[in-house]
């Protein structure tokens, strides 16, 4: 393997005219493969197909308490599945709110309430002036499009090996009562695969925030989604905060839209204290109850702690086979060429790799030509942003095992390109 | 039957004692009879068992165009179900969103959208000053709770034979630009069962609002809810505004909880222009999409127009009797002693009554002592304030016929006591 950073000019040439041959050939076959979105595969959606048979008669649709599902009513959420979700979480199940089938639905309502109603007494945050959030980047795309799309102003906190970069936290939360709120996910985040280390969440749990409405939007979205034996381990959030007297700070997420089914998963939050009352007073306005049948539907199928790790394994079994045709191949190419930067995830759902030079927009247009779909570069970013140009998020679950080969070969000729092209155009920069 | 307006103090006195004996000998049976809520009825909601189970391979999943429903995407609802509720409702698909189990919920959304984002270019409702909403009074408390919530001041329109006070709804809305909308639930209305006659729907298309913002929240909940064999017919907003130029005003809501399940039926919203871009964006940003395997199963067992209204004829025939016990028991009881008032509805879910005397909520606290449970008296106006304190909302089809029986017994008993107290109070009052 040719190592790029060792070749003339000259050489660099030959080599580009050497890919863009067979880039070219490519081009003509009208490939399309998406490996731009987190979704679950067909074989991982095949293992839920009980799911759809376990609620067949009438009598099926009655809870443990003798509760009508089909009905109206029980506005928070099945008992059972809030005793479910507290065994896997240890967060006790009366501070559980068991939604509809998004959980980012409800980080959306969360924040739409703090605007119109504001917390903890606040004037609401649509009332005030500007409400600014912290934003750990890269991150998950559609967080960062709820801040936007309520106009708040977003800031740009540096992921470090072990979460984001605490000292800059501490110093915008405590300095700026604008600042009102971090978006996180705290395990295998999404798009690096990091998960918090104790030090971190212990730091996020000891903020002493300038603004007293400020929250933590604790989207612990891949909490059993791990891809080795080993889990990672992640310290409780809320067990946290209450040591410090800070039981208002976090709200947490979950949904089983990567155990079950993505388009029919069902959602959960948990809070404390006042957060909790506002919430349930929130829904209870809102709607007369979420989707009981599902909620119940999944309780039959995935039942208790012990079975759901267990199924999650039959996940893993699936997704090792994807995430290692992508670490393979970004090995084989660029681990005596260091032109790309990978993460090797231990769990959830992403490969997040970095260019060497800032061509990751021109990476993903490459692939597109070729029809390799990618996450659009600078989405991980706030305001689709990134000033260097150079993460991208490879999403490796969706498609077949041959497709994906394909696809992430593309990628790989792709980043060979875009990367002599920039340091062509460097140079004649550099002449000019 | 005895007319209480033709007795005599003392007659009226040994009347009330003898209702009074039969009242206690009922106090000790501790009986739990709820008519509180327009619930379905087991009967009915076992008219929807099958489906439950019209998905149960992974091929079932799979819609008309090869979408998999179990997996992520189509965010604002699947085509199927757009031309259902189109062809039920003649509102043209492309004005559809297809959301979750609750038009309430998409309600709350819209509301919360306004108080976030405005409408039209005008200043978000949140940052303006006071906003003011329209109420038909009696109307549906839910309605009223989503106003109040939000911090709305609600205006009451008395409600005529055909439709809400147009003259008072036309003076408010031309006057004063605070007032941003009104709550309508235009057909079979949630308590007294009117449906909009023609020149009601024409007048609120021509209104001239001086809030360019202004809102007509079209609550069409039981668009296909006869009572009897002959539909009473509603003109169809959406074209009526159009004709006026006016399509900004009507945001309409359809649902199929009192068609299929309750707790897990499927919600639709239907508007034009701005408005429809506005909340396809915000649904864009809130959700990666409602539960489409529920849209299936709707769309696999309802079928289409026909089947459907066939369907509802299943109801029909539960809940007639249901309503014919209530009426006539009314009728029984009251037809030669006018101490109550009641529509015979030819629609929807309720029978609303008005007691002649002030008493309504006295009639609901006598009822609770005795496990007959009814709607809170008041909570058919804003702000649960029946200024005459004569509503009461009666919803019949809940409760087994026999159980029925026993409540709507008790509750004229109920009546006929609570009359001879205030009249006697009246007639003391008068002597002081």
């Amino acid at each position: 393997m040719k190592n790029f950073f060792n070749l003339t000019d000259n050489e660099l040439l030959i080599e580009y005219q050497k890919l863009l041959e067979n880039y070219n050939e490519y081009k003509s076959l009208n490939l399309n493969l998406n490996m731009s979105r987190g979704k679950p595969c067909s074989e991982q959606l095949d293992l839920s197909t009980g799911l759809l048979n376990v609620l067949s008669t009438k009598e099926d649709c009655i809870n443990k308490d003798g509760i009508d599902c089909r009905n109206y009513g029980i506005n928070d959420g099945l008992p059972e599945m809030k005793e479910f979700i507290s065994e896997l979480t240890g967060i006790d199940k009366e501070n559980f709110i068991v939604g509809g089938n998004s959980s980012l639905s409800m980080m959306f309502d969360t924040i739409s309430y703090f605007i119109t109603h504001g917390s903890s007494g606040s004037i609401p945050w649509g009332k005030g002036g500007k409400i600014k959030f912290l934003c750990p980047s890269p991150g998950y795309d559609r967080h960062f499009a709820i801040s936007e799309f309520f106009g708040m102003e977003m800031i740009e906190i540096p992921m470090k090996k072990d979460g984001p970069d605490m000292d800059l936290i501490e110093k915008h939360v405590s300095e700026d009562s604008s600042v009102k709120g971090i978006w996180c996910v705290p395990k295998y985040s999404n798009p690096q695969g990091i998960t918090y280390s104790d030090e971190v969440v212990k730091r996020f749990a000891k903020l002493k925030p300038a603004a007293k409405d400020f929250k933590i939007i604790w989207d612990n979205a891949y909490f059993v989604h791990d891809l080795t034996d080993e889990e990672t381990p992640l310290l409780n959030i809320i067990d946290e905060c209450k040591k410090y007297g800070n039981e208002e700070l976090p709200i947490v997420f979950y949904s089983t839209s990567k155990i079950t089914f993505p388009g029919a998963g069902v959602a959960f939050m948990a809070c404390l204290g006042q957060n909790l009352k506002d919430f349930k007073k929130m829904y209870s306005i809102k709607t007369v109850g979420f989707d009981k049948l599902n909620q119940l539907r999944h309780i039959k199928f995935l039942k208790n702690k012990a079975t759901l790790l267990n199924y999650m394994k039959k996940h893993r079994e699936i997704l090792n086979i994807k995430f290692k045709i992508v670490i393979d191949c970004l090995n084989k190419e660029f681990k005596d060429n260091p032109i790309l930067r990978w993460n090797n995830p231990k769990g959830g759902y992403f490969v997040s790799v970095d260019t060497d030079l800032k061509c990751a927009k021109r990476v993903v247009e490459l692939c597109k030509e070729l029809g390799v779909v990618l996450t659009g570069a600078g989405a991980t970013y706030p305001y689709k942003k990134d000033r260097n140009d150079t993460n991208i998020r490879l999403a490796p679950t969706f498609l077949s095992e041959n497709e994906l080969k394909t696809a992430i070969k593309l990628f790989c000729l792709c980043v060979k390109l875009a990367f002599i092209e920039k340091r062509i155009k460097n140079q004649n920069k550099k002449e000019v």
